[in-house]
């Protein structure tokens, strides 16, 4: 598979890049970011953390502002951030909203057309996007753990607990808990996955819990200023999932944190730490 | 002298904010971004350290990419990012170049009408915003340090020896050593300043330096893949000038590294450790 060099620069020792290609599962171009750690040089396989990014964002902005590759640097670990969903598709309504179509694409693969025909971010994520790292990058497959924030949040419990084997390690920040019980969740599933509720269970992470818990613990930071919290967050039904399943996890209320990347980037560290000591 | 709040958050358990007044130098609104650190909640005064940026920034490209909230949490330094410029003179031409009008303020008193009417970043950084700061912010002025990038480190550089017993401590990210010498700079000093070069001089950072070296060490780091390294930002010559009036200096040139934020975050908390060491 073709891949395009958008730029590489040098940071923390390391090369941030933005790439682009051809995805086949999307049906079109798809643009991502990758740092490798200077630990990587010379093709020295090392772990790979995907970072699943919220709703409006792109590849960018965790790229830009988490300051995560600083942490990556030290720890070994290679980062890559998709972006958030297929750009330019010429749907109807395609751009019209923040939570639905381009940049919400909520790590799902559509069964609602039009959407069902490029809107396929689990299948890109969980299996062309990687086989493209191997191919082009030291990314070691058998070592690979994720992490996201809000939409990303939710993309990071869902794809590791429907693959606990690929996904070692799990977390995430201000994470849509039960999209299937919040508006913006409601939405997207209603409008990629179609009105029968019994389909969304496989893209929720509490009832995915419910049906099969992983071995991995759930590590998750939460801003208690988040606006979000109480209506489309819900980190309440996680904890009680968890609970009742006996999924293993650490919930961390922060005191005075909202949902933006001054959060992010406060707790990045300890997230990216969690995964290392998994991912060795 | 009255401050709005933009906004207001918590980052490493400091407080990240964005304000605006009404200045009286610059006649007119202008911006700028603070980061509190937890050490000064409470009221406890900490040293005060100016970020001064380059060309096309505002106040929020420093606050949002270099990850430097992390490290002044830890050090406990209050960090200042003016604005670049005034903005919305209505000058003829106020916005057509990316290096000079707005965003390109130069960090000096322009003589030149229109200019000089509302382009004083030099009276309104050393003056007026310092003092605004104290009446808001527990910032200990008896304790400042200065840095920038590009632009703002000629800012930085050109501020503390026109001001060293203020800016006690001082450092650069990729400077524009000798204004008085490159396009970016003759072409700002022209417009700002007039074509008379002798006046040029006093915002000259060589110039300044064989006139009267100062008592600090200049702390300056330069990408060795710097695109303007040898066009515009010119680190030879500041060396030279630097040996010559026994100015004393650290110069470090790093392999590999552009101009970019990537660049800036990677040097950061090697910037802010050396005002920590400093300021006390």
């Amino acid at each position: 598979m073709d891949l395009t060099i958008v730029s590489q620069q040098r940071c923390f020792e390391g090369t941030q890049g933005f790439y682009s290609h051809a995805s086949a599962v999307c049906g079109g171009a798809m643009n991502f970011s990758v740092f490798q750690p200077p630990q990587a040089r010379g093709g020295t396989k090392v772990p790979l953390v995907t970072f699943l990014s919220g709703l409006t964002c792109t590849e960018e902005n965790f790229t830009v502002k988490a300051g995560a590759q600083r942490v990556a640097a030290e720890l070994g670990l290679m980062l890559l951030v998709p972006d958030t969903s297929p750009r330019g598709c010429g749907y109807p309504g395609e751009d019209d909203d923040y939570d639905f179509g381009s940049g919400a694409g909520f790590y799902l693969d559509a069964t609602e057309a039009p959407w069902s025909e490029r809107y396929r971010m689990y299948s890109y994520i969980t299996e062309e996007l990687p086989a493209l790292l191997a191919e082009h990058f030291p990314a070691d497959l058998g070592r690979q753990g994720i992490l996201g924030h809000s939409m990303g949040g939710h993309g990071a419990l869902t794809l590791h607990l429907k693959n606990p084997g690929v996904y070692r390690s799990v977390s995430a920040l201000a994470p849509i808990c039960a999209p299937s019980q919040c508006p913006w969740g409601r939405k997207a599933f209603t409008g990629y996955l179609g009105g029968d509720e019994a389909a969304w269970a496989d893209y929720d992470t509490c009832a995915l819990i419910r049906r099969q818990p992983s071995d991995a613990q759930l590590f998750i930071d939460q801003g208690a200023e988040d606006p979000f919290l109480s209506e489309q967050l819900m980190p309440d039904l996680l904890v009680e999932a968890c609970e009742e399943a006996g999924q293993h996890f650490e919930f961390r209320m922060q005191p005075d944190y909202d949902h933006s990347y001054y959060f992010i980037q406060t707790f990045i560290e300890d997230h990216l730490r969690h995964h290392a000591k998994i991912l060795g």
